[in-house]
């Protein structure tokens, strides 16, 4: 049965069923339950620390709540639709346990800034676990990137061949996106982890509350110094999911380049079984699911933040019921963020195998080395641009010709241009490409080993 | 325990335990469950039909499917997260219940046209409720209209009082949104209603299926031409999620005049107990939370909307795993838009009462009948911009002097111009005001009630 | 100089200049200037139909504004900033042009009807030639599936090899993609092509004008019922942005192809110099600018459509000047669909080469007949699960082994199965692994005959 | 004429005519020209420094750009279409002006470095000017902070009168939000202000270079480690894009609250003749365009986020041509936060005048300070839950008789509970009501107080 709301004796009727369930936000925010008396212990600490209630009223709103704590772990609250939401599940429960003192524990204390408060402690936690996993994800990365060093692989731009790289140059572009997302999440963390306890509904309270007080309890760095934007302000969620946002963004360039390099035309790496799959009817197949779905979920969290900021455009100050629509929000970019970084590490720590001798034969059998031969010219004092036009003619007649550059005898190479000596079979070889791009975030080795010593100390910082 | 997946002998290690977990769908996908039963249905009979398995084969698969219903009712069927996704958990519960017969029911299909097929069923009986949704809701506002027709209210540009027009007249504006998105929802679904079942993994079947006769059984109105395109099409979806961000449109524009008209500065409507809630603190409040939270679910929609076009876009041809995200985006933008439509519904049916009173006090206290004056002039030979500017000097002066256009002496509307006469009373009138824009699609009573004509011929249609 | 806008003697002070700049439109609306004459000369006409002004006026007016697009397209007419939008220019013209009978021009009409009227005359005209452009685009499709039907490509899934196909099966999957553009858009048009026209500033007028008339003289195929939803509504600009996204998903689809198969490592298509870029410093280049700048472009349509839904979202009736937004997303988004659609077309065209030996290489490399090989035991009686897994292994030891199933002898081949005969070498031939799917929609070739057959019966239909 | 492009003899056809206008960035990006400029100054400089090439030239090369940018702000440098982009387009001119050392400017370098760098250069700038722009929005709000302490307005959640409160206090508020945005903006000015420069087209070069030089000579604060990350990172341009909307979030919602409070209903503020416009047909009307069009431009700006999002999505390393897309959404969202700044400034600090006397009304008027009627009885012992059902039910008759609170007289209020005592009266009035709400961040006037000096302490960072 539902039940009749306890609102002021200004309401006669009650609400009609639909309606209950239509407004009703328990069947989520459960998620907020431990946050949620977190803060309330904390609140009712200030209260009596403050002298607004007792002392021994504070322990008893602090025992229950701790008992409610003890109840939800082991799976006996399970509030229904009725309860309207976690706050008023946890308070009426709170008085069952405490008697007429649970009534005290809202003194002083609104919704408004009571689940501001919940979903700021929730979503700290969940950006330091983030950050936590970006580290791993960096950890992998890292561990191929020194295995794989002078391990070589077609670099691309357009996705046309460009000029060979070092593979561990490859990885360690996504480290640098992983490090900027760590470092974001840190700004964010700090904007997130102001307490709006104590706003009230909007305005402050008329209680002598102690809000520094209540928000060094619960470890936040700040308190809101106005009480209307500290109860409306969700600022801290958007920038959140645009975080979460940039995530995506990079696992999805990597993931679309997992896809690639494990197509049969690619070839770059096998699958392990542990993150591939099979098709129901095709037996020969491997997919590649793992990046498949990290791609695909990417939109998701776009949609996430899309949403938060038509929900808040708009909006007069201060609180109003459309916020509630931010927690499902916040909580599954989360959760996708979560997942997709977990998956994305086992998936690189044991789900890939680099096929080496394929990446050896990739590097050895295109024109990938054709920008070498013009500044091998242009080093010998012939002008970049004849020398750039020189080695297209170069290219085209080789093509025709089913030649490499490589192929090119010595009397070809110098009727081309008298300057080629000898020494141009040693400067268009792979390995000597790549190790010549010596420039500072090159992929030159020495650059690459550098690059290594910068990744280790970065990822040192906490 | 996590089970190992049966995929071909190719495989020999098993799935990393939290890549089971990302990968699974059955945690969403079982809201499908009776329509893969009914497509699964219809695939045996044809298979029958065909002569590709004896009809005491389908005899079997059937009783066996239908049973899996009953049980999934009964909730005696009740998969997790070991059976990857919906159609592998009916597949196995059905070869438990049939014996080995059972693995003849995926002969001549794959899970890319299965789950296209289920998808399509879903979606299709959604869009047939929401429509059906969408008449009860013009059906409020029509009863509203019919008794309003003679009910005045200020009309607003810019949310400035512009012209005084029919209560009717602006409800039957919501009336004509609802309308279009009845009439779009019936191309979408005819668009929606096309089979892929027998596109098979991506190239069709070698077996002699009969893909027309299946489509049939299961009511589709076509099957789709190309196989490559029946796997791999999710037009449907987007079509769905921006009509359903259309209707959001428009039911937030109506929230937000809900919200305006039930605040004490418009006080036009007020909230009955069955659809407003009060505030935990303060005991004069009465919130209108259901057109806040119908307004705030708006965003969520358009980012659904955002995130399958993310999804879509860039895709190669044919099935990829990041398809699989479509689901929850669909299940969310259904189930939001049947939420918020059913709400609307009721807050209009029952939970806000008109001031009628406070209304016609509204349209007899300002100056939107301004431009009828300058009409009133302009009707007499005198140019309309030199009415417009005179008219705009007095409200200037009336302003200033705390008066409106009715307060106003014959000796003063005939010092500020010889043509005005004792008429001009009735001119500027409200009703007058209203009743005189009566040309096509105008506020004119007259208009107004053959608008109710036209809009109960509409909503006769199905 | 900035000119004293011409508002009621209300006004005394002037605009800020900043103001001015910020809310002028003439830098983007006189898009819609020959629009804007047609539909005022429509209004003119209407006007001396119905006698509200005399048919010399309606004459004057008419030849005025003709004269004034004559001026436009000569480059004579070219209005500042301080004419703040196009319509305020064109009345201003006017009336230098023909004197005061061009303030007769407004009688009966407010800029929010006529805009709404600019606006939908301007995109119906876009859709017609968007409907036209993707009729080509279709043509060429239908152009390079009639020379390919049985020019093999291997078929994809997770980006796999999944099973052999027609190129023109491929090819024909995307013909379908734009005939549902080519069809939706249909019906957009239908409900963009309503005219607003007399709607006046929200409430209609109390002229006696003649809507249906002014209509009909347009071309429009019905007016608004509702006043205020003829000023307010914007339903067909988010549908067309919606059909423009769904466009933009599947040329970005297509584009993705058209880069992958470009690349090196599948080296499908090559690049003709027509559509092809080089680089500045890599001389062996080819870049396929074309389809990575539609493939970016799809970002820009789908950010349109976010805009302008959240524009509307929440907005009380009737006209806020919010609306002025409109236009610059609806334009772009023409402009962006009809640049793509046009440089896709002319890629397919002549901008690519399929490298015809290099498919036929590529599908007798590969295991995507292993799925016939299951298919060959199965309808010899062996249960498809056996044989599925007895495939899965012949592929594991195969690949182990350097071999391709084709080089099995026949011993090897009934060593696995004594049901293998000679004529398995027949049965796993691309050619008839693609013959032998000839199911309705499949890649047999017989199906493609008649899905051509289908292709050109639809694009006859305009 | 379309001029043949030059790239390498690889080349014979020519492009396509209508696939250089497709690909042409020179029509938007020459707005990067001065950056470009002063990007390769540093460029030629390095470039000496390092040796590789004469001082001399470099001087040369300095010498010819200073040039162009002369040409460019005269208005004698317009390059078209056939230029490409502007890159190429100030190549040329270089060349042209100084001859074959021009052609030496392209050493070490590539397009892909060198627009990452222009992009940077602009938006740093932007940013900065941007900050500034915040710091004057803040102003007027502080201005009228500061002679607004003790002026009274309603405060509002759900739209709904709830607590009196400060109208220093509201618009701190807005304070608050706009110092978050400036601190936010510095972080991304950080991110933003890395050097690309010298990562070559993707690998890094062969020539010695010295990228921290050239990165200092523009005021880099730092250079990319890796050189794929480099030319192909946009995290700054999505953060930004960011940070731009919600700049628009809480201008929209400060815009929401100037619409409303300039309604006949709400009548809070009056606009200024700067400001608002009027209506071409209603004399009465004054419209508020700019913060209608400030809310409108949300949309806009979240458009161009999410593009940006959709641009980057599953992108392969390194740089691919759809990242030439990025441009027209960073000019557009700088543009329009801008312009939405400016404008609000201006409307805040001309363009409204607060009615006071409507405040002062306004909070006398209604049952807002209904909490501090069950708060008088709390602090006397009544249990608040009783004292809050009691003030209901107060309400509930003082509403229907047509009464506020503060008309009830002594006897009445003691016939409702013993415990009222003449002070209520005292204890009810809204300077009391507000004053008592002393809380930290609350909205008493002590507090405001200090909140001033918070925030002029702010300000005054830079």
């Amino acid at each position: 049965m539902i039940q009749q709301k306890t609102w002021s004796d200004r309401f006669e009727g009650s609400l009609h069923p639909a309606i209950v369930q239509f407004n009703a936000s328990i069947g989520f925010d459960i998620e907020l339950i431990e946050y949620d008396l977190t803060g309330s212990i904390a609140h009712a600490k200030m209260l009596a620390h403050t002298g607004i209630i007792a002392p021994e009223e504070a322990q008893q709103l602090v025992t229950g709540l701790e008992q409610i704590r003890q109840e939800y772990r082991q799976g006996q609250f399970t509030p229904g639709i009725d309860q309207e939401d976690v706050h008023f599940a946890v308070e009426r429960r709170l008085t069952e346990l405490v008697g007429d003192v649970g009534k005290k524990l809202h003194t002083a204390r609104s919704r408004n800034d009571q689940v501001g408060t919940d979903i700021r402690l929730y979503l700290r936690e969940q950006i330091k676990d983030i950050r936590t996993q970006l580290r791993e994800f960096q950890g992998v990365l890292l561990n191929h990137s020194q295995t794989h060093v002078e391990t070589l692989i077609p670099g691309y731009t357009h996705l046309q061949r460009a000029q060979p790289i070092s593979l561990a140059h490859h990885l360690l572009a996504y480290f640098q996106m992983a490090q900027r997302d760590w470092e974001r999440l840190g700004e964010i963390y700090a904007r997130t982890n102001i307490s709006p306890l104590g706003c009230g509904a909007l305005a402050g309270t008329t209680f002598p509350i102690d809000r520094h007080y209540s928000a060094e309890l619960l470890g936040f760095g700040g308190v809101y110094g106005n009480s209307l934007d500290g109860v409306s302000d969700r600022d801290f969620a958007i920038e959140f999911l645009n975080a979460a946002s940039l995530i995506m963004v990079h696992l999805s360039r990597l993931s679309e380049e997992m896809i690639l390099w494990s197509s049969h035309e690619f070839s770059f790496i096998s699958l392990t079984d542990s993150c591939a799959t099979g098709s129901s009817i095709m037996p020969q197949k491997k997919n590649p699911d793992v990046p498949e779905l990290v791609r695909g979920k990417a939109g998701r969290v776009f949609g996430h933040l899309q949403g938060m900021l038509v929900l808040m455009k708009g909006l007069p100050l201060a609180y109003n019921k459309d916020l509630q629509e931010d927690k499902e929000a916040i909580f599954d970019g989360v959760k996708t963020v979560k997942g997709c970084l977990e998956a994305m590490t086992i998936l690189l720590g044991e789900g890939i195998k680099f096929r080496q001798e394929r990446l050896a034969q990739a590097v050895a059998e295109d024109f990938s080395n054709a920008t070498d031969v013009a500044d091998y010219l242009a080093a010998r004092g012939v002008p970049f641009r004849e020398a750039y036009n020189l080695v297209g003619k170069v290219v085209k007649t080789s093509t025709a010709a089913g030649k490499l550059l490589k192929d090119l005898t010595l009397e070809e190479w110098q009727q081309l241009h008298p300057k080629f000596e000898s020494d141009i079979y040693e400067a268009i070889a792979p390995k000597q490409v790549v190790a010549a791009r010596n420039s500072y975030g090159g992929t030159g080795f020495e650059q690459i080993r550098q690059a290594i010593a910068r990744a280790i100390a970065q990822i040192e910082q906490t």
